[in-house]
């Protein structure tokens, strides 16, 4: 990573530079972009809020927002300009909706979606005159403006560098990651590949433990311990998939295999969906008909990276 | 679960009563069983090891084991024998060929296969006069013999109890869970179930950041930092599942489903594998399709333990 983490601490010390908090201009008022516009409040920045249903504002108004009535007011009332939707089409119809107010204007884009789109998005955003950044939120609506908050930004660095005071008032811990305006998006992208995969194959086990009459409340402790295999072996595993390295010393594709085919065996003897399991398992089987089967499981990621037959 | 945790500090204590660790027989020496053995030795136990092919067994003996040269002779040697290898068609062969030496032995058998495997071979072993428990170990052989181990048994209790000092010896945890032979497997059919589906996750977490010029060294800071996310929730998850409340306040199906075809979108245009994923998406698309889309995720282990139309 090409930045040094950002703290609140930061913040404290770039506001000798800049005293007053920068006036902030939000717009999407769903359950991120209200914990975002509230964030800001409370740290003192002067806050504008728009929203495409009304109502969602009550509340930051009382708690000292301002509230706009159309996207190019909103957009007009601050320099910087952080958008939080449901996805890229939403946005970009309120940038359109927004017309020339964007022109000279900072867009910080922290809607989710796949990296094409942020690249796509801050072409359209430069041509009309705009500064773009494209950012990501790695934690839920409840750790903003809590040093839990995990925040990524991609795209001009210098633009970045003007504006880490303001996102530090978001608390936690903000990286800067490149000129390329969807790095942002690639990273969330692929944490949101492992993290639903997980979350799937955790409702899966609870879903087989109760057909062996195994509580998932009883499983969920020994799930946790399962969970914590994978944190002191992640960074080993990561440098073999770079290195393109497969050791099978400890377990090789071929056992795994035979591991996932005990499961999809008991889970099937349950009438339950294995469709997942079945997936997985035929991504090994890719590895150990093209002769990799004694490799450990990094060469997976070598597999995956290449289209099933 | 219905037994306290067993550690070394109560193999001290039972050791008032039964002053000498008591021999133990270990058949099959692959990197778990050689692990078990050379933690009895350590430990004190008389211990005897057998394996199918010779030299797996010196460095053991070096450290005070006794090699016996055939299955029936390891069995003869101790009252307590236990078994671990690669899945049980091979622990039915090395039994069978045992025969009547097994009558009054007490076989422990910690090989990983389905629940209704380790149930079979109960009865089969009851019926020819032997005691029979099923056991799991849940961790790496690097953990035993260290307070990381965890193992779950299951089958007789009074047999697990005329036996726990012995199982202390291997350090770490153990829980008894239950009379039913086949419930320490189905937690460990479970948990691996689990544990390879998130493997998988993260292998392809790894190839799709690297196809957007992201390292896995890079990403994996990340990736360790979206685990983090599970575990705070994973007791209100399972107990949901259990009660089958399924509430979408924080994260509905749709938005799930939205999220994971985001990556898939990604994933395809880079050339990947996505069978995986459209397994995933499609599960969640069954809830959808039952008028599930705003349940949250709990819901999906409920449509996994029916079968896919």
């Amino acid at each position: 990573m090409s930045a040094t983490p950002e703290t609140s601490t930061d913040a404290t010390t770039d506001a000798t530079t800049s005293p007053a908090p920068a006036p902030v201009t939000v717009l999407g008022l769903g359950p991120m972009g209200r914990a975002l516009a509230s964030t800001f409040v409370a740290a003192g920045h002067p806050t504008t809020v728009w929203n495409r249903t009304e109502g969602k504002a009550d509340e930051l108004v009382a708690q000292g927002a301002t509230v706009a009535s159309t996207p190019a007011e909103a957009v007009a009332a601050s320099e910087l300009v952080v958008i939080c939707v449901i996805d890229y089409a939403a946005s970009d119809s309120i940038l359109e909706a927004a017309g020339d107010a964007i022109k000279g204007r900072t867009l910080v884009n922290l809607t989710a979606d796949s990296p094409d789109r942020a690249r796509t998005a801050a072409t359209w955003a430069t041509e009309r005159g705009a500064d773009y950044l494209d950012g990501t939120i790695l934690t839920p609506t409840v750790t903003i403006g809590t040093p839990a908050a995990v925040f990524l930004f991609s795209g001009p660095e210098a633009l970045y560098e003007t504006h880490r005071a303001t996102f530090a008032s978001l608390g936690g811990t903000a990286t800067y990651q490149g000129a390329d305006h969807g790095r942002a998006a690639a990273y969330d992208v692929a944490l949101l590949d492992f993290f639903w995969t997980s979350v799937s194959g955790l409702m899966h086990a609870f879903a087989l433990a109760r057909k062996e009459d195994i509580a998932a409340r009883d499983l969920a402790p020994f799930a946790r311990g399962i969970l914590d295999l994978l944190p002191p072996i992640m960074d080993q595993l990561a440098g073999n998939v770079d290195d393109g390295v497969y050791p099978g010393e400890d377990s090789h594709i071929i056992s795994v295999a035979a591991g996932i085919e005990h499961v999809i065996h008991a889970a099937d003897d349950r009438g339950m969906d294995t469709g997942v399991l079945r997936a997985a398992r035929a991504v090994a089987q890719r590895a150990i008909d093209e002769g990799h089967g004694t490799d450990g499981i990094e060469r997976l990621a070598e597999v995956l990276g290449r289209p099933a037959a």
